[in-house]
């Protein structure tokens, strides 16, 4: 069965449904040979384009060899019943970070250059017709559902506005036409002002533990300036030395915590968006509340969480 | 800091800060002794009601030691700059579902009074003022975010309705405007019509694998005929054998699948409902797409899933 989404009927969900993705290699669970060191390049599909680095590479993009969605797809709607399958164009490609396999992402000292592939390709996608949406997320240990331990990101152009973005996108437009402003730019001028959440800012760039949190030790990063394109940001050594100081901290703090860390760009053709990074470390996993209702516990308010981290004191939580 | 709410500005989640639940007891990570288990009663806050078997109880309704929500708090609604903080009454419960520590859930012989316990907590919790939905739930296994192991379940009633609740109100009265029919009857009629994803059907009970499932394996399971209200069920042991086959039967498919069981029932003065429960297997963990995209990827297509159950054939997936 070809990758293609399903609209539920009863909630707002949608669900790709790709059969392939079950055959996709798991080095949590099973012992492999890595797809993404160097030597074994002929295990990953034909480079999108690579970073070479003394006869070597330090960077590639390569498709996802299990794709959730694809392009060369004929489109189509089919129905069955009364519901709807939808065949639609979508990309879905991999960045491997560094050739070096163990190497955590504050270890990555290149880490500008993947920030700035990552502007690169999510440039690229966008000009391509039927994509609404970019978006580009890194999954660290098995609690985060990452299947394979060497760093990688992951970007994964779509047809459709995802539900979680075209729910923040609403909240940008309704703030804008209320108060004439960005509501990001106002929640970090809060920030700023009450200082509770703070855990870095840099010339550029701001790091805090949001006010409304989902999960313990969430981090939001954002560029201090209104910018609603993450592929129009050029301060990408800066942001690097953030991030890496971030996830020192959280390394510091938490035993080898397992996180999704998520970029939130601007869909096309916005009315208004602020682009930022949305870390989310997985130390308790969410259950059956959290999926029964869509709402969320944290047991660590993001005062505590934020002074936490700026001790750098290492707790045991569960 | 006591347990309250807060609405985030930049999208709709609302998320509960409890401190208190930090210090709640994990036996998948530290071996403790179970404060579930006959002979340490103690160990809870006192029942609420309990099942009497022979000198002993079967089951026990005892106050969530460690609560996400309280009742006996005052009411406030305080400003912090932008944001809000809202001070709410809840309630937070744990039944304790048979004496016998290593049970699954298909193995408890009584699971119907289990079930008609739930239904009885469910009426007495919606009649208190401020409760606008009771919300009922089972965390089996580390992957679904169980902290003990011992057969329980959770019932929370909450003064806010759910986003993913208000999200299925929202399809069921529009879909009621437009139809005038239930959509859960249609998509149930739709079922029984293609056979392609029912599993089990019993005289008063269906279960299937939903067109749109966001997880691998996901199974429905709701009453044939229309009832808003799982209070209002009377046919608990038809209902147990169903919920224990179908247990059964992923239990063999799958090797000791962590899981999610949630109750849906109709939220206070809804318009239109169909009560169902969710059965939601966690075999892959969701990643950054899911948690940053807000859909899903499922690898194992619903009408495979149903098929696989069918025939009980043990897979290895990850």
């Amino acid at each position: 069965m070809k990758p293609h989404f399903r609209k539920d009927i009863i909630s707002s969900n949608w669900v790709i449904v790709s059969d392939e993705r079950a055959l996709r290699p798991n080095d949590y669970e099973y012992k492999i040979r890595c797809p993404f060191c160097p030597g074994r390049e002929g295990k990953t599909p034909p480079e999108i384009l690579s970073l070479p680095h003394k006869n070597k590479w330090l960077i590639r993009v390569v498709p996802n060899k299990y794709p959730a969605v694809e392009y060369e797809i004929e489109k189509k709607n089919t129905g069955e019943g009364i519901y709807r399958k939808e065949y639609l164009k979508g990309m879905h490609e991999v960045v491997v970070e560094t050739p070096r396999h163990n190497d955590k992402i504050y270890q990555i000292k290149h880490y500008d250059k993947v920030l700035e592939i990552f502007a690169l390709r999510m440039k690229k996608l966008y000009e391509k017709e039927d994509i609404e949406y970019v978006m580009i997320f890194r999954n660290y240990g098995i609690k985060a559902g990452a299947s394979l331990k060497h760093p990688h990101s992951q970007i994964i152009a779509l047809p459709i506005l995802p539900l979680r973005v075209k729910d923040e996108l609403e909240h940008f437009t309704d703030y804008l036409r209320k108060y004439n402003r960005c509501v990001l730019c106002d929640v970090i001028k809060n920030e700023l002002e009450t200082k509770k959440r703070v855990i870095d800012v840099s010339h550029n760039f701001i790091a805090f533990t949001p006010f409304a949190s989902r999960f313990n030790f969430e981090v939001m990063i954002a560029p201090l300036k209104h910018n609603p394109d993450y592929y129009l940001e050029e301060n990408f050594s800066e942001l690097r030395d953030l991030i890496s100081e971030i996830f020192r901290k959280l390394h510091r703090t938490i035993f080898n915590p397992s996180y999704n860390l998520v970029i939130h760009t601007s869909p096309k053709n916005a009315v208004d968006f602020h682009w930022h990074i949305e870390i989310l470390p997985k130390l308790a996993m969410p259950a059956g509340f959290e999926w029964g209702s869509g709402f969320f516990i944290n047991s660590i308010s993001p005062e505590k969480a934020c002074e936490m981290l700026k001790k750098e004191k290492r707790i045991k939580i569960h």
